[in-house]
């Protein structure tokens, strides 16, 4: 039985969420494993300036990019523990929160396995956060009491829950889920949906290049979305009504809050470098 | 048109998530806003230690208390306008994210309506964060793919979810959902989950009162959950099975996490003063 991290005791390898993407959304602990941290290994999603908040620690990119090859997670894993097992104080740096889409339980248990001290530190999760900072609410009095996060990744998981979604009986937020979006939509349409139904396409939110768009449920199932290659989360239900009703009312969001540059797309070669190699 | 909150200007009223309890889970921007507030507007379940981060601020009681009149909705929109056209900069502060049922969507369109600057701050939102740190992960790669997130007091609305949930496709999440967990649960056994189904039972998460139970679908629905008259929130799904994976591998979840004292009981007294005369 090891007793993980006995209080006043530091976990060998904090699992981070680094929030949305804008660094004033980062959670103090994260700043503060950051801080003394010797190694963060990253993700794609994650800006320089959080990364910035680790000036002395070495830094391995291990994101996956379109069109090149993903750093396996078994590669990840036994980077984490090895980083450990030298002494290292080793943050694992995650997009949003660890535990959603984040693969953090699979680090979790490979850690644990090895006997490595570790804890999770919660981050913003981008699921809601992308929403909120374009006004919209995953639920609103009178509009939505209920909210279903998925992945537009997962096709087969996306079908097994829309496919019983009732009518804006929930707000549905989609994550990774561009390239898919036009067949979700025509999902939710044939299981009796109105095409009318509002939705808000959040693309690389809390960055410098962030833009919402607003569209139907009709529309996006017939023309689905042209991103540009960034990022983004879709939101459809009754509650992307709000942002409209605030817009209507003169308010605009506050622009300092997307001031940030967008993470690189540069630094595969860094995880290219990192899995030929011991490091 | 108002121009709400032109570059480097401040909205007058920030609407900012506090996490789910632990002040080293805020954000650096909650933070902040905290810092420089005259008025911190705040529900029940914000921490002591939340609080003092704005020691020069008026604090103002507004949470809603089991055996207690509620403080209306309107008196809070009210007293945010009130505050912020007195010169006030004004935190109005909620536990988790103000946007997963905070109703900060309707204070932001009181404030809208009003012509008052007000901004987004984004917190740890509890649905996600109580069960990460209990060591649960909403999604995890063969177990689950998708999460609903439901509000224990909306019956309504949870039994339009998950009428039609198909058994194992999602984490279901119910916040605020001790009283209904048993009907809940009854709900999925109807509509074919396995009874065996794993279940967390997550109370007073990020406190120093926390505690996580763990049990099946099939027992909640029989014996409900009795809590001690804390907080709670319920996590079903295959997903529980990695935090016995984890304690099962001798890991032990890092006890300085759970260290801070719970939100106190008392506060509604001024809840009262505040609602019974002009501040």
């Amino acid at each position: 039985m090891i007793s993980s991290t006995p209080i006043g005791a530091h976990a060998a390898v904090a699992l981070v969420g680094a929030g949305p993407g804008d660094p004033e959304l980062l959670t103090r602990r994260a700043v503060r494993r950051l801080r003394r941290a010797d190694v963060v290994v990253y993700d794609a999603l994650v800006a320089p300036q959080v990364l910035a908040l680790a000036p002395a620690a070495k830094r391995i990119f291990v994101g996956k990019r379109a069109g090149r090859p993903a750093v396996r997670q078994e590669f990840i894993n036994a980077l984490l523990v090895r980083m450990a097992r030298r002494g290292k104080r080793v943050v694992r740096l995650k997009g949003g929160d660890p535990f959603v889409f984040g693969r953090g339980g699979e680090e979790a248990l490979a850690l644990a396995i090895a006997g490595i001290p570790f804890e999770i530190v919660p981050g913003v999760s981008a699921a809601i956060a992308a929403a909120a900072l374009a006004w919209v609410p995953v639920t609103h009095r009178g509009l939505s009491s209920a909210f279903v996060v998925l992945s537009g990744h997962a096709e087969a998981a996306y079908r097994a829950v829309l496919d019983g979604l009732a009518p804006n009986s929930a707000t549905v937020v989609v994550m990774m889920g561009l390239a898919h979006a036009g067949q979700i939509a025509e999902v939710l349409v044939r299981r009796g949906w109105n095409p009318a139904t509002p939705v808000a396409i959040l693309l690389a939110a809390a960055t410098s290049v962030s833009e919402t768009r607003t569209t139907s449920l009709g529309d996006l199932a017939a023309c689905g979305v042209d991103a540009g290659g960034r990022p983004g989360t879709i939101v459809i239900g009754q509650v992307v009504t709000v942002r409209s009703l605030l817009r209507r009312a003169g308010a605009t969001p506050p622009r300092e809050h997307s001031l940030i540059a967008a993470a690189p797309v540069a630094g595969s070669r860094l995880a290219a470098r990192a899995e030929g190699k011991r490091i």
